[in-house]
């Protein structure tokens, strides 16, 4: 597994090689970046957001790519995330979707049964104003432009759920149920999935990652025999663009050693499991991006900064590390403990993973 | 690690030996009960329960005692769980909570700071009426009665964010940013786990399970620092009394080899591991307990059926197990279901269990 640079010189230029590079060792700096970085932790967001959906807020452009810069600008992060949502893809193919604010999607009519398949048709997708926000920020940004997607199953849970879910229920039922269903939904999705980050990559995206963030209510039998195929298919679909791939999920700790196999070459992670021990279920095969819990973020900087070291120290036997969060940042969050954050993981995160590594090999003599 | 059996005789005529020898190989039937199993998924149940909170349910012993005995008659399981809650023992001390329908624990003056740790008065505990059920109940029972309490992390989790939580906040603010007031906190709750399980086997429980429902919101290296030790001496208060002792919790994946240094004989797991993979790692020195994934039981029979034998073959290498659900009856399950699926373990799950091992002994010539 190796990550590639852009193609050209021009874009090697505008591209901060960090984020794309960061499964060498020896990059010269931790490149880091945050989970829901722009959005409701900044007070620029606030001010410019408006109060209706972000489904309609990512159709203006103009919009979405100032959302986008925001925490770029304030943070000094090494890679900008496309304002969007996972549920965009739906919107795009003309399915009824809906985003309550606080609640999270909303379906009126649930996919329940083989004939609910009929109402998603993937050769509709359109999402002009997606590309044109992706337009606008490459002349723009100085750092690599990270799209995203929803892999199939968590797509797939919001679908036949209706909207976020605790138990999954109707999920698996459908899944243990009714296979056949099943899994001609997943393919769709997964289908859906690839068009919308192959349009994005297309677009000018130089990096992506697959958020399967509720996969981690699967027992690891359902996972590898109703799940983990879909997933592959979409890092396969991806792979002749040669940009980097990210797959992440919460709380998927026994999952990993199947999501490690999916193709991608870096494997996201929460705050639940440790990244030595990542590493070695893994055989050191993929890079790794994020682990510090969110909630530690709330602390005083002090605080933030011992968690934080003992993220970069776990991640001292990674074949390749992307400092971040083990998810989405909390809304409750000062703004200003992330700046310090990213000045704190930028100065000292390669010193305190070398000296790490060094204690180790001394330890081994 | 063994199981013991009960001292006298005449315990031993009116215990089933089923649930208290599971962790020897060849227990003639593969035991079985559900966490959850006195409860809203009976009608018998909503038929006596009124709509109190549970908490003023649990003072009438003769009630729950009924509550307690009724999944016994109808599902025909091997050990009565006694009607309880975790927050029991905080009302005993006279700790203002209360259970709200629906929502959970209720908390309306958190603990949030060292001043707060005055008002957890252990020396206080008083629950007449949780031991008047269980002496009521062992004139009656005819399979080993479960006692149990919440771990000092979950009790605490309730007691700080004053009620159910997503991200535990306060909670990680507390332990990470104020480890002195939370090392005297879990110090006061594992003083209160211990009293209040030694009541219930003083009274006569044959067995117990300690519930750490949360603890898997916490990091690896956070648990081992502010969580472990605490659990661990529940367990070493608990020891003279040779009762077999259950550690439960959900989302543990990551936390597996750590909790099975606690002193439990018994791991009771949710549905997102195999276990397998659990007696591998933990090489095989504990029984095992759970696994299905309770939304399975909401399937067609056939479907649990099948999901069922899927658990029973990946614990055909445990040293001892009890089957069980991953996490508590959900409220819509069907309670014929339940009764089958007992039915199902007794009768198939040695022979599942047997075929399974010699399938793999043939498989490894």
């Amino acid at each position: 597994m190796t990550f590639h640079l852009p193609k050209t010189d021009t874009d090697a230029e505008k591209s901060s090689p960090l984020l794309l590079q960061a499964a060498k060792k020896g990059t010269p700096i931790v490149p880091v970046w945050f989970m829901r970085q722009a959005g409701r932790a900044l007070p620029e967001y606030r001010a410019i957001r408006g109060t209706g959906s972000i489904l309609d807020a990512v159709e203006i452009p103009e919009l979405a790519a100032e959302i986008t810069l925001q925490p770029v600008k304030r943070y000094g992060v090494d890679a900008a995330v496309l304002y969007s949502d996972i549920m965009v893809p739906l919107k795009g193919i003309g399915f009824p979707i809906e985003i309550l604010s606080g609640k999270g999607p909303y379906v009126a009519e649930p996919i329940r049964t083989k004939r609910d398949l009929d109402r998603i048709r993937i050769d509709e997708l359109d999402v002009p104003y997606v590309l044109e926000t992706i337009r606008i920020l490459k002349g723009e940004l100085s750092v690599p432009l990270l799209g995203f997607a929803g892999a199939p199953f968590t797509v797939a849970s919001y679908l036949i759920e209706g909207g976020p879910s605790k138990n999954f229920e109707a999920t698996k039922a459908l899944m243990l149920g009714d296979p056949l269903t099943w899994h001609t939904l997943m393919q769709l999705l997964t289908d859906l999935s690839i068009a919308f980050l192959k349009a994005q990559v297309e677009a000018g995206a130089d990096a992506i990652q697959l958020f399967d963030s509720w996969a981690g209510a699967l027992a690891p039998r359902h996972y590898q025999r109703y799940v983990l195929d879909y997933s592959k298919s979409v890092f396969e679909a991806l792979a002749p663009y040669q940009v980097p791939t990210i797959h992440f999920g919460v709380g998927t700790s026994s999952l990993i050693p199947l999501m490690a196999d999916s193709g991608a070459d870096v494997l996201g992670l929460d705050w639940r499991v440790e990244i030595d021990q990542v590493v070695e279920a893994t055989g050191g095969r993929l890079a790794i991006q994020g682990n510090l819990d969110p909630t530690a973020c709330l602390l005083p900087f002090e605080d933030v900064k011992r968690e934080a070291e003992m993220v970069l120290k776990s991640a001292s036997r990674a074949p390749g590390y992307i400092f971040n969060l083990g998810h989405g940042v909390l809304p409750s969050t000062d703004p200003e403990i992330l700046k310090r954050l990213v000045e704190f993981v930028h100065e000292k995160g390669n010193g305190i993973i070398s000296s790490h590594q060094e204690e180790r090999r001394g330890s081994q003599k």
